[in-house]
């Protein structure tokens, strides 16, 4: 076997942590309290079947050529008008992931800071180490983003998760918006407003994004992998025109275009109305999860241990008492059948080893109570270990 | 509007000439025998439907589900099969122009050394370009890469079109492609064997694949674009495991995975019989198509432009006598109603001024001979100033 030679960048792309996780998790009797995909039976799989039929018969072979790096037209026109901008500042991605890549891709030089709360969605991390950035971390409370924490330079890109974080759950208030904005553009820096999750609030719906607050500073990046079905693999950018067009270059050189069917596909289903029903069912679904969740959690877990009521998306974020290290305790949690993520997994620089994620989605309901008993045995016996 | 703080990339990303040339192509009236993309008619409109409709019976929401990075199990099955390797070798990608880039972000530092063919794909370029790299060149004549140019170093990359090369159309003999795996083992170099156009053989099928002769030096590029469809956008990369577990760590980060409800469908459509099926038929309609436009060809221009009837694929390649700038002629060709591509698109260091790229495949049939005539009186003029 030759020793292959690989870039510098190569090493930076390895996240062994995560694939042990991944690994450990899916093993047999372990109920997984740690996914982080939407629940499968929200799928619109009948409708989709239904769709599909649809856009072969009035799209023929172009929904199955070669189609425009920024999109299929009826879908950027669908975005657009769901988003309140123009078809030009749409360009649609295969999955928001992609989207994150993008743009490390157009903005990221070796050693430019990127800001991102802590903790943050590991994803992005993911997509943006290999363009080597410098992380710098603003804290997070309850309400996300805390806006005294910003500090005073000048971050190249500043990534907010403002609706329902990944992985805390919270929602930044209107206030701390605006005062995002106005820190934005005090210090020329370029906003990328992760939103997978806006759609999926409990009661009240979002206030304004920061792309309306200050449309030429922000990439807000969407997606249809919470709402129809991530296998489509179809998310999007919106942005300045100027933006838009740089990442339409990037995008042609990694991929061409997304899949043309699956944009025709979410074409029809937005004609036929599918997707805001999607939305609402969802919504429904994931309210009533978040609360057997709460009050399990309530019921079981030791008092040392907190956690703000996420109000939508599908996430718990839990703070134990420092000194709990979550990593480490990963895998005496694997031993008693139950999986979660360790707050590490979300810090740009190693930090947060006393918290953990649960999700509320993807396990099902009967196994939600057990997942949550045995989740409090292993916290207490390492509580206990504390003293 | 701010100035936005872009990377140094991005510059690297810009291809003036080519979207300039996209725009021109695309006017009203003009017959284009510039296309790249696979005849419309061909794509199995009924077949996919079907498919569709089977593979959401069979996988549910399975199919519409996050999935492995490396692909669904069933389609790297059968790719492995096809191609005589096993599954593990084998990543989906998201057509092989993510093939491209994932090979470049995993290898290419900047100011690598990759060796391309002259002409060569410029898709490959366009993917190449933002990491940098140092592109060295070999000549190719009427068979391919000429085995006695390869230099004495030792690139990084080597990337090879064996099969029907795009633009020239030409196919690597046996004993040439013995030649250059010889030489990639002696200068320890990595091949990228793109071959799209492998099952689009006229008349006998081509001879072993570079990566059959060096497995281990050898990271194979295939894609369903060509005799499926290319809106589905799925194509593999087949490669050592090792190299195939970087590549999806690169993917991860890209884009987490190739759309899953394509790769069901085509596991269906594999199973059906389809593939093969459109195998057979797209050749058969190509071979027609290449005879005709040669006929044309033959017909109507002048003596001093040269060419060799490909032996297969989507291309051919015309040569000028030197002093005609085929980039400088494009704006009369529109003039006068006929595109083609001009040389110096597939040209890593800017020469190949005096040829250019004509399709047999997207092109109307009864328009055919009508961008020949236009094409013939466009040359003539412009061999008649240079005497």
């Amino acid at each position: 076997m030759p020793d292959y030679r690989y870039a510098a960048r190569t090493r930076r792309m390895e996240n062994p942590i995560i694939r042990q996780l991944l690994r450990l998790g899916h093993r047999e009797g372990v109920i997984s309290l740690a996914g982080g995909i939407p629940a499968a039976e929200t799928f619109p799989v009948a409708e989709i079947a239904e769709a599909s039929r649809r856009a072969l018969e009035r799209w023929g072979s172009r929904a199955l050529q070669y189609s425009p790096t920024e999109g299929l037209a009826p879908l950027r026109e669908y975005i657009a008008r769901r988003r309140g901008v123009r078809p030009e500042q749409v360009i649609v991605t295969s999955g928001s992931q992609q989207g994150l890549d993008l743009v490390g891709r157009v903005f990221l030089d070796e050693g430019d800071e990127v800001l991102v709360e802590s903790p943050t969605y590991m994803g992005a991390l993911q997509a943006w180490n290999p363009y080597d950035p410098r992380y710098l971390e603003v804290a997070t409370d309850a309400d996300g983003l805390v806006p005294e924490d910003l500090p005073e330079v000048s971050p190249k890109l500043t990534y907010v998760l403002p609706n329902f974080q990944n992985p805390t759950g919270s929602m930044l208030p209107a206030e701390r918006r605006e005062l995002v904005a106005a820190w934005a553009r005090k210090h020329d820096t370029l906003l990328v407003e992760d939103d997978p999750y806006g759609h999926l609030y409990f009661d009240e719906e979002p206030p304004a994004s920061l792309q309306k607050l200050c449309p030429d500073r922000v990439v807000y990046l969407g997606t249809f992998s919470k709402i129809v079905a991530p296998g489509l693999r179809l998310g999007y950018a919106i942005g300045p025109d100027e933006i838009i067009n740089r990442l339409a270059q990037a995008k042609q050189a990694a991929d061409l275009h997304s899949q043309a069917f699956g944009q025709a596909i979410l074409s029809e289903l937005a004609e036929m109305g599918i997707i805001e029903r999607q939305e609402e069912l969802t919504r429904q679904l994931y309210r009533r999860r978040a609360e057997l969740l709460l009050g399990y959690l309530e019921q079981h877990l030791p008092r040392q241990v907190s956690w703000s009521p996420p109000k939508g998306g599908m996430f718990v974020w839990l703070t134990l008492p420092e000194g709990i290290d979550t990593l480490k305790l990963f895998e005496s949690a694997i031993e008693r059948g139950v999986a979660y993520v360790p707050g590490p997994v979300f810090s740009a620089t190693g930090g947060l080893a006393s918290s953990l994620r649960l999700t509320f989605v993807s396990v099902p309901e009967e196994q939600m109570e057990e997942g949550v008993v045995r989740l409090a045995a292993v916290l207490k016996e390492a509580l206990e270990g504390l003293d």
